[in-house]
Protein backbone atom coordinates (compact mmCIF):
# COMPACT_ATOMS: atom_id res chain seq x y z
CA UNK A 1 0.00 0.00 0.00
CA UNK A 2 1.60 3.21 -1.08
CA UNK A 3 0.55 7.10 -0.59
CA UNK A 4 -2.77 7.90 -2.74
CA UNK A 5 -1.93 9.07 -6.20
CA UNK A 6 -2.99 12.41 -6.17
CA UNK A 7 -0.32 13.00 -3.35
CA UNK A 8 2.68 11.58 -5.19
CA UNK A 9 1.72 13.72 -7.93
CA UNK A 10 1.31 16.74 -5.74
CA UNK A 11 4.63 15.79 -4.25
CA UNK A 12 6.50 15.34 -7.44
CA UNK A 13 4.87 18.92 -8.52
CA UNK A 14 6.40 20.55 -5.48
CA UNK A 15 9.45 19.25 -5.71
CA UNK A 16 10.18 20.93 -9.13
CA UNK A 17 10.17 24.00 -7.17
CA UNK A 18 13.51 25.95 -6.01
CA UNK A 19 14.73 24.69 -2.52
CA UNK A 20 12.28 21.80 -2.18
CA UNK A 21 13.67 18.35 -1.63
CA UNK A 22 11.71 14.97 -1.99
CA UNK A 23 11.13 14.81 1.86
CA UNK A 24 9.78 18.59 1.96
CA UNK A 25 7.55 18.18 -0.69
CA UNK A 26 5.59 14.96 0.41
CA UNK A 27 5.45 16.81 3.87
CA UNK A 28 3.82 19.59 2.07
CA UNK A 29 1.64 17.60 0.03
CA UNK A 30 0.24 15.64 2.92
CA UNK A 31 -0.30 19.22 4.92
CA UNK A 32 -2.38 20.17 2.05
CA UNK A 33 -4.44 17.23 1.47
CA UNK A 34 -5.74 17.47 5.46
CA UNK A 35 -6.05 21.12 5.02
CA UNK A 36 -9.08 22.58 4.27
CA UNK A 37 -10.62 22.46 0.73
CA UNK A 38 -11.72 25.92 0.43
CA UNK A 39 -7.90 27.04 2.25
CA UNK A 40 -6.25 25.18 -1.01
CA UNK A 41 -8.39 26.89 -3.44
CA UNK A 42 -7.74 30.05 -2.27
CA UNK A 43 -4.16 29.19 -2.89
CA UNK A 44 -4.25 27.43 -6.04
CA UNK A 45 -6.29 30.52 -7.16
CA UNK A 46 -3.25 33.02 -5.65
CA UNK A 47 -0.84 30.80 -7.34
CA UNK A 48 -2.52 31.42 -10.86
CA UNK A 49 -3.48 34.85 -9.94
CA UNK A 50 0.16 35.73 -9.11
CA UNK A 51 1.32 34.88 -12.56
CA UNK A 52 -1.51 36.32 -14.11
CA UNK A 53 -1.24 40.01 -12.85
CA UNK A 54 2.78 39.93 -12.82
CA UNK A 55 4.71 40.66 -16.03
CA UNK A 56 8.14 41.89 -17.27
CA UNK A 57 7.99 45.74 -18.04
CA UNK A 58 9.09 45.84 -22.02
CA UNK A 59 11.65 48.15 -20.99
CA UNK A 60 13.47 47.72 -18.13
CA UNK A 61 12.64 43.82 -17.72
CA UNK A 62 11.57 44.14 -14.50
CA UNK A 63 8.37 42.48 -12.09
CA UNK A 64 5.28 44.61 -12.43
CA UNK A 65 1.28 44.86 -12.75
CA UNK A 66 1.71 47.41 -14.80
CA UNK A 67 2.87 48.01 -18.36
CA UNK A 68 5.76 49.84 -18.49
CA UNK A 69 6.25 49.46 -14.72
CA UNK A 70 6.36 52.15 -12.05
CA UNK A 71 10.05 52.53 -12.05
CA UNK A 72 10.26 53.59 -15.84
CA UNK A 73 6.80 55.40 -16.25
CA UNK A 74 8.20 57.91 -12.93
CA UNK A 75 9.00 61.34 -14.58
CA UNK A 76 10.61 61.96 -11.21
CA UNK A 77 13.36 59.82 -11.89
CA UNK A 78 16.75 60.54 -13.15
CA UNK A 79 17.12 59.35 -16.99
CA UNK A 80 20.47 59.75 -17.61
CA UNK A 81 21.44 56.97 -15.26
CA UNK A 82 20.81 53.51 -16.10
CA UNK A 83 21.85 50.67 -13.67
CA UNK A 84 22.14 47.63 -15.20
CA UNK A 85 21.22 44.00 -12.92
CA UNK A 86 21.35 40.61 -13.63
CA UNK A 87 18.00 39.69 -12.01
CA UNK A 88 14.46 41.44 -11.12
CA UNK A 89 14.98 40.84 -7.97
CA UNK A 90 18.00 42.99 -7.71
CA UNK A 91 16.08 46.00 -8.74
CA UNK A 92 14.13 45.83 -5.16
CA UNK A 93 17.33 44.99 -3.15
CA UNK A 94 18.56 48.33 -4.84
CA UNK A 95 15.14 50.16 -4.35
CA UNK A 96 15.71 49.29 -0.47
CA UNK A 97 18.83 50.50 0.10
CA UNK A 98 17.13 54.38 -0.91
CA UNK A 99 21.11 55.29 -2.83
CA UNK A 100 19.52 55.09 -6.67
CA UNK A 101 17.27 57.52 -8.44
CA UNK A 102 18.20 56.61 -11.71
CA UNK A 103 16.36 53.55 -14.06
CA UNK A 104 17.04 50.15 -14.42
CA UNK A 105 17.99 47.52 -17.13
CA UNK A 106 17.71 43.82 -16.12
CA UNK A 107 19.79 41.36 -17.96
CA UNK A 108 18.16 38.18 -17.57
CA UNK A 109 21.73 36.47 -16.16
CA UNK A 110 24.82 36.88 -16.72
CA UNK A 111 27.61 35.09 -19.77
CA UNK A 112 28.41 31.90 -19.12
CA UNK A 113 29.51 29.41 -22.21
CA UNK A 114 29.73 26.71 -19.53
CA UNK A 115 26.37 27.12 -19.00
CA UNK A 116 25.17 27.66 -22.35
CA UNK A 117 24.62 31.53 -22.15
CA UNK A 118 25.80 33.86 -24.66
CA UNK A 119 25.54 37.75 -24.78
CA UNK A 120 22.84 37.13 -27.36
CA UNK A 121 20.60 35.29 -24.68
CA UNK A 122 20.46 38.27 -22.35
CA UNK A 123 19.17 41.49 -22.88
CA UNK A 124 21.26 43.37 -24.78
CA UNK A 125 19.52 44.46 -27.82
CA UNK A 126 16.93 45.70 -25.52
CA UNK A 127 19.55 47.91 -23.64
CA UNK A 128 21.10 49.28 -26.88
CA UNK A 129 17.97 50.45 -27.88
CA UNK A 130 17.51 52.49 -24.67
CA UNK A 131 21.05 54.29 -25.24
CA UNK A 132 21.23 57.36 -26.83
CA UNK A 133 17.86 58.70 -25.29
CA UNK A 134 19.88 60.79 -22.69
CA UNK A 135 21.38 58.16 -21.17
CA UNK A 136 25.09 59.85 -19.56
CA UNK A 137 25.71 57.05 -17.44
CA UNK A 138 26.27 53.05 -16.48
CA UNK A 139 26.39 51.71 -13.96
CA UNK A 140 26.63 48.09 -13.82
CA UNK A 141 25.47 45.89 -10.76
CA UNK A 142 26.19 42.35 -11.19
CA UNK A 143 27.65 39.64 -8.91
CA UNK A 144 30.48 39.83 -7.88
CA UNK A 145 32.16 36.53 -8.94
CA UNK A 146 34.49 35.78 -12.11
CA UNK A 147 31.32 35.16 -14.40
CA UNK A 148 29.97 38.73 -13.12
CA UNK A 149 32.99 40.31 -13.69
CA UNK A 150 33.49 38.79 -17.00
CA UNK A 151 30.04 40.29 -17.97
CA UNK A 152 30.69 43.50 -16.84
CA UNK A 153 33.93 43.99 -18.65
CA UNK A 154 32.03 42.65 -22.01
CA UNK A 155 29.30 45.42 -21.53
CA UNK A 156 32.00 48.06 -20.71
CA UNK A 157 33.60 47.04 -24.12
CA UNK A 158 30.68 46.67 -26.15
CA UNK A 159 28.69 49.85 -25.08
CA UNK A 160 32.20 52.04 -25.41
CA UNK A 161 31.53 55.23 -27.12
CA UNK A 162 27.66 54.82 -27.36
CA UNK A 163 27.61 58.43 -25.51
CA UNK A 164 27.22 56.73 -21.66
CA UNK A 165 30.41 56.57 -19.41
CA UNK A 166 30.27 52.93 -17.75
CA UNK A 167 30.68 52.14 -14.28
CA UNK A 168 30.88 49.27 -11.93
CA UNK A 169 29.81 48.87 -7.80
CA UNK A 170 32.54 49.36 -5.54
CA UNK A 171 33.65 46.10 -4.60
CA UNK A 172 35.30 45.89 -1.03
CA UNK A 173 34.31 44.82 2.94
CA UNK A 174 30.59 44.11 3.16
CA UNK A 175 29.00 46.70 5.98
CA UNK A 176 29.00 45.56 9.67
CA UNK A 177 31.05 42.62 9.08
CA UNK A 178 34.91 42.56 10.39
CA UNK A 179 38.20 41.87 8.58
CA UNK A 180 38.13 37.57 9.65
CA UNK A 181 34.90 37.26 7.44
CA UNK A 182 35.99 38.57 4.62
CA UNK A 183 37.90 36.23 1.99
CA UNK A 184 41.30 37.05 0.86
CA UNK A 185 39.45 38.61 -2.62
CA UNK A 186 37.69 40.78 -1.07
CA UNK A 187 40.06 42.00 1.09
CA UNK A 188 42.82 42.41 -2.01
CA UNK A 189 39.65 44.84 -3.88
CA UNK A 190 39.18 46.53 -0.38
CA UNK A 191 42.95 47.29 -0.33
CA UNK A 192 42.82 48.36 -4.27
CA UNK A 193 40.14 50.58 -3.78
CA UNK A 194 41.09 51.87 -0.20
CA UNK A 195 40.14 55.79 0.24
CA UNK A 196 41.47 58.47 1.80
CA UNK A 197 40.19 59.34 5.07
CA UNK A 198 39.86 63.34 4.91
CA UNK A 199 41.75 65.27 7.50
CA UNK B 1 9.04 50.97 -4.92
CA UNK B 2 8.13 47.57 -3.25
CA UNK B 3 7.62 44.43 -4.67
CA UNK B 4 4.20 43.71 -6.65
CA UNK B 5 1.14 43.34 -4.41
CA UNK B 6 0.41 39.58 -6.42
CA UNK B 7 3.82 38.50 -5.54
CA UNK B 8 3.35 39.83 -1.40
CA UNK B 9 -0.17 38.22 -1.43
CA UNK B 10 1.37 34.63 -2.79
CA UNK B 11 4.69 34.87 -0.70
CA UNK B 12 2.10 35.22 2.33
CA UNK B 13 0.11 32.62 1.68
CA UNK B 14 3.27 29.95 0.60
CA UNK B 15 4.74 31.20 4.59
CA UNK B 16 1.60 29.66 5.72
CA UNK B 17 2.36 26.03 4.76
CA UNK B 18 4.47 24.14 7.29
CA UNK B 19 8.54 24.48 6.99
CA UNK B 20 8.30 27.31 4.55
CA UNK B 21 9.69 30.62 6.13
CA UNK B 22 9.45 34.22 5.27
CA UNK B 23 12.67 34.08 2.57
CA UNK B 24 11.73 30.95 0.85
CA UNK B 25 8.24 31.87 0.55
CA UNK B 26 9.32 34.86 -1.59
CA UNK B 27 11.98 32.85 -3.65
CA UNK B 28 9.36 30.61 -4.52
CA UNK B 29 6.69 33.52 -5.03
CA UNK B 30 9.58 34.85 -7.41
CA UNK B 31 10.06 31.86 -9.05
CA UNK B 32 6.24 30.66 -9.53
CA UNK B 33 5.60 34.40 -11.17
CA UNK B 34 8.64 33.67 -13.85
CA UNK B 35 7.70 30.29 -14.70
CA UNK B 36 5.61 29.29 -18.17
CA UNK B 37 2.45 30.30 -17.24
CA UNK B 38 0.69 26.73 -17.95
CA UNK B 39 3.17 25.25 -15.49
CA UNK B 40 1.83 27.58 -13.12
CA UNK B 41 -2.09 26.59 -13.79
CA UNK B 42 -0.97 22.74 -13.85
CA UNK B 43 0.30 22.90 -10.52
CA UNK B 44 -2.98 25.27 -8.86
CA UNK B 45 -4.67 22.37 -10.62
CA UNK B 46 -2.79 19.62 -9.24
CA UNK B 47 -2.96 21.40 -5.63
CA UNK B 48 -6.67 21.41 -6.04
CA UNK B 49 -6.99 17.74 -7.44
CA UNK B 50 -5.01 16.49 -4.87
CA UNK B 51 -7.13 18.08 -1.91
CA UNK B 52 -10.34 17.16 -3.54
CA UNK B 53 -9.75 13.25 -4.82
CA UNK B 54 -7.75 12.62 -1.29
CA UNK B 55 -10.13 11.99 1.76
CA UNK B 56 -10.08 10.40 4.79
CA UNK B 57 -11.44 6.88 5.05
CA UNK B 58 -14.33 7.09 7.49
CA UNK B 59 -13.66 2.92 8.75
CA UNK B 60 -9.83 4.03 9.75
CA UNK B 61 -9.11 7.63 9.03
CA UNK B 62 -6.19 6.94 6.52
CA UNK B 63 -5.60 8.92 3.36
CA UNK B 64 -7.44 7.25 0.67
CA UNK B 65 -8.92 8.07 -2.71
CA UNK B 66 -11.14 5.40 -2.49
CA UNK B 67 -14.08 4.89 0.58
CA UNK B 68 -13.42 2.81 2.47
CA UNK B 69 -9.77 3.06 1.92
CA UNK B 70 -7.74 -0.10 0.33
CA UNK B 71 -6.66 -1.57 3.07
CA UNK B 72 -9.81 -1.47 5.19
CA UNK B 73 -11.62 -2.98 2.01
CA UNK B 74 -9.17 -6.07 1.92
CA UNK B 75 -10.18 -9.35 2.73
CA UNK B 76 -6.92 -10.43 3.37
CA UNK B 77 -5.84 -8.38 5.72
CA UNK B 78 -6.26 -9.88 9.29
CA UNK B 79 -9.44 -8.17 10.35
CA UNK B 80 -8.15 -9.34 14.49
CA UNK B 81 -5.52 -7.21 14.01
CA UNK B 82 -6.01 -3.10 14.80
CA UNK B 83 -2.92 -0.87 14.97
CA UNK B 84 -3.64 2.39 16.38
CA UNK B 85 -1.42 5.39 15.29
CA UNK B 86 -1.09 8.93 15.65
CA UNK B 87 -1.81 10.30 12.19
CA UNK B 88 -2.65 8.68 8.73
CA UNK B 89 1.28 9.37 7.52
CA UNK B 90 1.89 6.53 9.91
CA UNK B 91 -0.10 3.71 8.06
CA UNK B 92 2.60 4.18 5.28
CA UNK B 93 5.34 4.02 7.45
CA UNK B 94 4.15 0.54 9.00
CA UNK B 95 3.16 -0.73 5.73
CA UNK B 96 6.75 0.07 3.95
CA UNK B 97 8.13 -2.06 6.97
CA UNK B 98 5.91 -5.24 5.54
CA UNK B 99 5.56 -6.32 9.05
CA UNK B 100 1.75 -6.04 9.67
CA UNK B 101 -0.99 -7.93 8.14
CA UNK B 102 -3.85 -5.99 10.31
CA UNK B 103 -6.29 -3.63 9.99
CA UNK B 104 -5.48 0.74 11.24
CA UNK B 105 -6.91 2.88 13.67
CA UNK B 106 -5.76 6.22 13.36
CA UNK B 107 -6.18 8.79 16.35
CA UNK B 108 -5.43 11.77 15.00
CA UNK B 109 -3.04 12.93 17.57
CA UNK B 110 -2.42 12.34 21.64
CA UNK B 111 -3.85 13.75 24.40
CA UNK B 112 -2.25 16.64 25.46
CA UNK B 113 -3.69 18.75 27.66
CA UNK B 114 -1.55 21.72 27.34
CA UNK B 115 -2.17 21.88 23.57
CA UNK B 116 -5.81 21.32 24.68
CA UNK B 117 -5.90 18.32 23.09
CA UNK B 118 -8.58 15.84 25.22
CA UNK B 119 -9.64 12.42 24.61
CA UNK B 120 -12.95 13.59 23.08
CA UNK B 121 -10.83 15.70 20.38
CA UNK B 122 -9.37 11.94 19.03
CA UNK B 123 -11.22 9.39 17.71
CA UNK B 124 -12.20 7.30 20.09
CA UNK B 125 -15.71 6.93 19.80
CA UNK B 126 -14.86 5.63 16.17
CA UNK B 127 -12.35 2.77 17.52
CA UNK B 128 -14.55 1.82 20.09
CA UNK B 129 -17.57 1.58 17.67
CA UNK B 130 -14.81 -0.85 15.61
CA UNK B 131 -14.22 -3.43 18.92
CA UNK B 132 -16.16 -6.10 19.40
CA UNK B 133 -16.02 -6.96 15.48
CA UNK B 134 -13.85 -9.47 15.86
CA UNK B 135 -10.85 -7.73 16.86
CA UNK B 136 -8.61 -9.45 19.81
CA UNK B 137 -5.49 -7.67 19.32
CA UNK B 138 -4.86 -3.89 19.34
CA UNK B 139 -1.08 -2.85 18.99
CA UNK B 140 -0.52 0.98 19.99
CA UNK B 141 2.39 2.57 17.59
CA UNK B 142 2.07 6.15 19.22
CA UNK B 143 5.06 8.22 19.37
CA UNK B 144 7.28 7.29 22.34
CA UNK B 145 7.45 10.70 23.77
CA UNK B 146 5.65 11.62 27.06
CA UNK B 147 2.40 12.69 25.58
CA UNK B 148 2.78 9.27 23.30
CA UNK B 149 3.32 7.64 25.99
CA UNK B 150 0.49 8.82 28.52
CA UNK B 151 -1.98 8.12 25.40
CA UNK B 152 -0.86 4.83 25.23
CA UNK B 153 -1.61 4.06 29.12
CA UNK B 154 -4.78 5.64 28.87
CA UNK B 155 -5.86 3.37 25.81
CA UNK B 156 -4.70 0.59 27.63
CA UNK B 157 -6.85 1.31 30.28
CA UNK B 158 -10.13 2.56 28.08
CA UNK B 159 -9.98 -0.33 26.04
CA UNK B 160 -9.29 -3.02 29.30
CA UNK B 161 -12.26 -5.67 29.46
CA UNK B 162 -13.63 -5.02 25.79
CA UNK B 163 -12.33 -8.53 24.16
CA UNK B 164 -8.84 -7.34 22.88
CA UNK B 165 -5.57 -7.81 24.16
CA UNK B 166 -3.35 -4.32 24.09
CA UNK B 167 0.01 -3.96 22.84
CA UNK B 168 2.38 -1.32 22.34
CA UNK B 169 6.16 -0.93 19.68
CA UNK B 170 8.98 -2.56 21.81
CA UNK B 171 11.05 0.45 22.89
CA UNK B 172 14.95 0.03 22.10
CA UNK B 173 17.74 1.01 19.93
CA UNK B 174 16.67 1.89 16.39
CA UNK B 175 18.35 -0.39 13.27
CA UNK B 176 21.63 0.33 12.35
CA UNK B 177 22.34 2.75 15.17
CA UNK B 178 25.23 2.75 17.74
CA UNK B 179 24.93 3.15 21.56
CA UNK B 180 27.05 6.13 21.15
CA UNK B 181 23.65 7.92 19.21
CA UNK B 182 21.17 6.66 21.58
CA UNK B 183 19.93 8.57 24.40
CA UNK B 184 19.70 7.27 28.25
CA UNK B 185 16.04 6.92 27.81
CA UNK B 186 16.42 4.59 24.86
CA UNK B 187 19.23 3.13 26.95
CA UNK B 188 17.33 1.97 29.81
CA UNK B 189 14.63 0.94 27.88
CA UNK B 190 16.50 -1.11 25.49
CA UNK B 191 18.08 -2.85 29.05
CA UNK B 192 14.80 -3.17 30.37
CA UNK B 193 13.45 -5.42 26.94
CA UNK B 194 16.63 -7.41 27.28
CA UNK B 195 16.14 -10.97 25.25
CA UNK B 196 17.70 -13.96 25.63
CA UNK B 197 20.10 -14.61 22.97
CA UNK B 198 18.77 -18.33 22.50
CA UNK B 199 22.69 -20.43 22.29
Amino acid sequence: VALPEPITALSEALCRLPGIGPRSAERLALHIVQSPADEVRRLAQTLVQAREKVRLCSICGGLTESEPCSICSDARRDASLLCIVERPLDIFALEKSGSFKGLYHVLGGRISPLNGVEPEDLRLAELEARLGRGITEIVVALSTDVEGDATSFYLAKRLAGKGAKVFRLAHGLPAGSGLEFADEVTLSRALEGRREIPA
